[in-house]
């Protein structure tokens, strides 16, 4: 039945979050989660938080965990962004920089995300072939366009680029923002953080959700320009001046803090990638190399679906994509080594 | 010097946020906020969490506060939206339900994120003056337009309508959307959320950042028909699936279960707020009768500009106006009777 206020409704197709299971039985290496707890300096800021301030507003500004961040990274407060998850910060991007006629250019298999924002914020796109080994070149990036957004590595692919790729991307693309998405850099691919001295087109956006065990608290960050930066707050301002809780401002800060955690919690989960790589190729996959905190795997004898499938009827969650070029891969997130362990034993059983 | 990037940024004023003062000794009555903590239950969720949950991803439905919010309000969890503090669901409303070609309505002495976000969205507006004495009259409002906005009490002008007010807003409204931004209803002020039953085009907001003291957390909703909240939610889940972080959600849930203690505060700033009324215009003040926590007051003789100064000198911090039909007037903060009582001494010297 027809309303008389429906034309002013936003006609967009209702998009639904996977639920999460609470089954704490459940192996759960379908989100790209981290297996292990977020750093020990983060369940402090819990214990200890003067609730009582949580009657007044945050810093809008985030001061104490962009000036973290900045001694980390070694660039100016004034380079940093901070947003609600980098999906906020990606979405603020999209708002921000890609105002343009011409469409903009990511590669056809990459973040679903990237054209639901373009339908939202009405941003023209094409997509590009990854080539038949599933990568990106920056060459076929060399046309005009309205920006560029890819991920480095690239999801659900896992392939990782080093700064020779990225830097290629941005010869090509003077006249265009650049933003390299490095969700799952911290796993051992190569950031692309020190072109910024270069090339000031260029947007590096980060998120603590994989990396730093915080998926629960959002938090992601965008490294760009002090130019683009100023762009990206005007915009946020315009939008929600307070989106960073006094919690997770505090707790972030901690965590970018504890740098010995984290690099030792990023290393334990890549030496379970690569143990983990080598199993499944021993039972019959073939994985493309992943940097990440997930391996993309397909086996040629049985179809992913069915091991899907039986991995589920085991407590055993995985993802399984429908998408054309990449539909009869598996992805699965690196856990433990102890749920790696019980993966393996499910798979040697499904495919025996 | 113009760089070839530069067309495809968006062109944005860049608004500041005020700073926050760290000072101690301050008394701070220029931004809303409640001058009790939130409830207890609150302090114990922190002390509480389990902090190693963080490496999962939220409840992207916030399930927990919605059924928690759903209870106390008696409504359908169907029929309520949360989001990250009320300028996020506002911003998302301004999105979802004002996709016209004829300009929304609301009145020109009001909360200033409005035009902000038409400009962001690129949404129409005419605004629509307050009469002689600063109240709305849902009269001008019956006219062709693309949607209706206004908060009820009104900010700054602290004037709170009843069930007839907004009820002949919907009365004359049936073609569009009629958002009312309840953001400092609980002080005083009469819910229109009996009429969600009568009025599918209606979507009531509310924040916890005045009455439940939760400002530095970001948690505010929308209440509407299942149809408006469904709209909401595609517009929200193409932008960012988790805005809400775990310990938000848990803290806000015990918060809306603690009611007693919700209550208490109200009622106590209301009391404050009475008393003060009556000693600023003992003082000579000229009051509007607010039912919000915070007051609106001009003094005939002494400007408010120098009145402000004053007060700032000796570190008591309220809003002063430089708007046009509320210029010359003073918008102070309800505190506590402690910090009141300090506030009345130093007017009463400055007016001395």
């Amino acid at each position: 039945m027809e309303k008389p206020w429906q034309d002013k409704l936003r006609q967009i197709d209702p998009y639904v979050p996977g639920e999460q299971s609470k089954d704490p039985d459940l192996i759960k290496l379908n989100a790209n989660e981290n297996p292990y707890p977020p750093s020990p300096a983060v369940a402090e800021v819990f214990r200890t938080f003067p609730t009582a301030q949580l009657r007044y507003y945050p810093d809008a500004n985030s001061g104490n965990l962009r000036a973290a961040l900045a001694r980390h990274f070694g660039v100016g407060e004034n380079q940093i962004f901070m947003g609600n998850g980098s999906d906020d910060v990606l979405a603020l991007c999209f708002q921000a920089f890609f105002c343009s006629d011409k469409p903009i250019l990511f590669p056809d298999v990459t973040y679903s995300f990237y054209p639901v924002w373009c339908s939202l914020f009405r941003v023209p796109y094409e997509t590009v072939p990854l080539d038949a080994d599933y990568r990106i070149r920056p060459a076929d990036y060399a046309r005009p366009n309205g920006g560029v957004v890819l991920p480095n590595p690239n999801a659900p692919t896992g392939i990782g680029e080093g700064l020779d790729f990225v830097e290629a991307l941005l010869r090509c693309n003077p006249d265009s923002i650049v933003i390299i998405d490095e969700a799952y850099i911290d796993f051992g691919g190569q950031s692309c953080l020190p072109l910024l001295e270069k090339y000031e087109n260029l947007v590096v956006v980060q998120t603590m959700s994989k990396s730093r065990s915080l998926a629960g608290l959002r938090v992601g960050y965008a490294i760009a320009s002090p130019e683009l930066i100023a762009t990206l707050e005007a915009v946020k301002n315009s939008y929600n001046s307070y989106t960073m809780d006094m919690l997770t401002l505090a707790a972030a800060t901690a965590s970018v803090e504890d740098d010995a955690y984290f690099r030792a919690t990023c290393a334990k989960v890549a030496a379970t990638r690569e143990r983990s790589q080598e199993r499944l190729r021993a039972l019959g996959f073939t994985v493309i190399p992943s940097l990440t905190n997930f391996i993309l795997a397909t086996h040629p004898r049985v179809p992913a679906q069915e091991i899907f499938t039986q991995l589920k009827a085991r407590k055993i969650f995985v993802r399984y994509f429908h998408l054309p070029r990449v539909d009869n891969h598996l992805r699965i997130t690196v856990g433990t080594d102890a749920e790696m362990d019980k993966l393996f034993e499910a798979l040697t059983e499904i495919l025996a």
